[in-house]
């Protein structure tokens, strides 16, 4: 029971009616994400990309899923954000190489397609490519009956970017006195779900912390009540989609501002993904007070009585993306933000010391 | 709950324990798919890949899964064939568009990792990479609770290859006259699972087609049962990988042979597959007596009672690539083939008339 769409997306996987209603509705959206570099095929087995004028292209690629921010949208009946997050998980990774994030693939599956869902899904994807200027260059969508529950849907994503060799950003580089500077996060992003979840659905009735066997409409009840420390509901504050910095980072690298290091702040945390970056004998010391921490990140501490550093490896503290350079950089970098009247944070210095990150 | 994974693998999402375990495991296996475009990095937040020396590349990119061959893999507890599996659905969709493979990215979500189970996945894809001759260069597996349960592992794949632009194959050269071949399957390949559940669950005791109700131990009894004319279980035969076509096709292409279409046999079968090669007026005309169907087609068709055409459209029928080149070539390419052992089938021929495909 399968349908050939057009586009480079192979399969709707789903009956022809809904499949060519689904397929119709999603070619625009994903037609305006096309760059010029993007080839139309006949039969399109595959997705084309011309990549000219590059010395020597070295392809940076991403491949990640929403995680089980998935079961909070399906809860809130919420799609377009999650569509978004997957697009912001992959291209954050590329973008984190220094490359370009230039294309994205995206599977989803599901046991019955509602071309409906699909479409919101698909819109939100569309809304995250043009954000990160990187063109939807296909798909898969596969019904998978038996495998998938009615309503459950699985979301994949692909990003490759490009990078010239010589401008690979990857840490190497990073030497004691090097500042450490921090974008906001929008939220949650897309990590530290299970721990959120726990918190929240044990926060009722249920103590136990058994939140498996909380009802769903039990769930909903939850997600819905209006917080007040956060002037929105638990379900809205917990489904903003995560940020995409290409349109942060980028400008700086065109401009030849010089960054030894960019870390996308994901599962690990500040603490475990500038780690990553640093080369032996370099030590990452942050400076909590430079930053706000966003007050949902304070409530789920509270309420969850979690420890200062779990919260630090879980989360990211209002912190999505880090970027570190040269002393003789920080004007450059400070006042290239500042003229975008876009916020960054100088938050903390690499010293020399054993490898690892130090929250003081 | 998530821990680092060395290489490009991102995250194991899972306990530190069984990442770590996990991760040691399928270290070898992946490496040893590396090509030496494949640069390491510090930071890996995403996998680099050096392409040099090409004129004007184009990328090729696909995203597949195996579907619901997955149930039946589950069942049968036989992970490494799938493995395979997702590598070749991926290479040979980029396959038939003339490129050549250059790496793959691996998605595995579960609801709780075993890192034996893992590990048979990993090698069934890292021996589908090195038969394709694509680099291993990332993957994500992600343990997400409650939203898959145990024992239940999705497989997404995504991969990548570059091909001149003067050389890209789409069918839009394909001409009255041009001769059709075809390359064995191996079996039936990861297309028509829905429909194979359907004839096989309904032949037991619940005539009503009602497989859903079927115990799964009343399924694997049926899987197991030896079927005379395959000469093995239909478990076996049914879980035989996917063929993978790059040895078999790319050594015409970096011979000059000219080949003006090549259709990967998916869902849809041969006869949307061809189809979407066709320009206007072009018919592909199909001769079934030039190829032998291998017996399983025959005893599905029988024990299902389905029409002709509904198997081409559902199955490869014992095709699972098909080359399309002008009438001048066909000498080179029977040549070429037999010089290598490898057997190929003069199945068809295009002709002037309404697009589509005709089997005779």
């Amino acid at each position: 029971m399968k349908s050939k769409k057009s586009l480079s997306y192979k399969q709707a996987g789903v009956d022809i009616d809904t499949g060519e209603k689904f397929v119709k509705k999603i070619t625009n959206l994903v037609r305006e994400t096309h760059r010029e570099e993007v080839i139309p095929s006949l039969s399109g087995f595959g997705g084309l990309f011309s990549l000219e004028g590059y010395r020597s292209p070295v392809l940076v690629s991403s491949t990640d899923g929403v995680g089980t921010k998935l079961l909070l949208a399906s809860l809130m009946d919420e799609y377009e954000g999650v569509g978004k997050d997957l697009v912001a998980m992959n291209v954050n990774d590329v973008l984190a190489m220094g490359a370009e994030p230039i294309f994205f693939l995206d599977y989803i599956a599901t046991g019955k397609i509602e071309a409906e869902v699909g479409e919101r899904i698909i819109r939100g994807i569309a809304y995250g490519c043009k954000e990160a200027g990187c063109a939807l260059l296909g798909g898969e969508t596969a019904e998978m009956p038996q495998f998938y529950e009615y309503g459950q849907y699985e979301l994949v994503g692909f990003a490759v970017g490009v990078v010239e060799k010589e401008k690979i950003i990857d840490g190497s580089n990073i030497k004691p006195a090097d500042k450490i500077f921090g974008l906001s996060s929008s939220g949650l992003h897309s990590n530290g779900f299970s721990l959120v979840r726990k918190i929240l659905f044990a926060c009722s009735s249920h103590p136990s912390g058994e939140q498996e066997d909380l009802r769903r409409e039990e769930k909903i009840r939850i997600l819905q009540k209006k917080e007040k420390m956060l002037g929105k509901s638990w379900g809205e504050e917990l489904l903003i989609p995560t940020r995409i910095y290409v349109k942060s980072i980028l400008p700086l690298i065109k401009k030849g501002i010089m960054i030894t290091g960019l870390a996308h702040i994901t599962g690990g945390g500040l603490i475990d993904n500038i780690k990553r970056l640093l080369p032996e004998g370099c030590q990452a010391r942050l400076l909590p007070e430079r930053w706000k921490v966003p007050p949902v990140f304070s409530i789920l501490q509270e309420r969850g009585n979690i420890e200062d550093e779990e919260m630090y490896r879980v989360f990211n503290m209002g912190i999505g993306m880090v970027i570190i350079a040269p002393p003789d950089e920080e004007k450059k970098i400070m006042d290239d933000f500042s003229n975008r009247r876009e916020p960054v944070f100088l938050i903390g210095e690499v010293t020399s010391g054993e490898k690892g990150v130090v929250i003081e």
